[in-house]
């Protein structure tokens, strides 16, 4: 089943690196996308906000150097919960964009 | 600027097709995701619910034939609004997957 996002966007805020209870590292953040997209025949203004989450090697590579850094990202959505259905992307690669 | 969501879903509710007031037709459709990802070394089940909406002349084609049906998208995900930042996949491509 594909579930797979492909996101730029600006990292807004980063949490402190922690570990979950079996020892892996999770970096959770808060990005910003904002794009022109085609629809319909026009441009669109798109914008949006998502959290996303790095479990793994990644996360202590990357912690602290992130916020305010423009980024693409790629990864799947999941839900935050059982019990809260807010999108999260779980990022699988991720590379800083030159500005 | 990236932005491109790849989805395998089912169609779990469909809208009564709606035109904008400039005539473009509309359809919105919420969908479910299940799938088994890889992450730091281990399979975590995966779910998430998503609002999608289809604009323009791909609209009346698919209206009514959705839902309950497992579909393949992709497309741009955007806040809902301005005042509403639940993500809203706005469908591009849609086939069905065959059972």
């Amino acid at each position: 089943m594909h579930n797979r996002l492909q996101l730029s966007a600006t990292v807004e805020r980063e949490a402190d690196l922690r570990y979950t209870p079996a020892g892996i590292p999770v970096l959770e953040m808060w990005l910003r996308h904002q794009s022109r997209q085609p629809q319909a025949g026009i441009e669109r203004d798109v914008s949006c906000e998502i959290q996303a989450v790095l479990i793994g090697d990644g996360a202590p590579r990357w912690a602290g150097k992130l916020t305010g850094q423009c980024i693409a990202v790629s990864g799947f959505i999941a839900q935050r919960s059982l019990r809260n259905p807010r999108l999260v992307l779980h990022i699988e690669h991720v590379e800083l964009i030159k500005g």
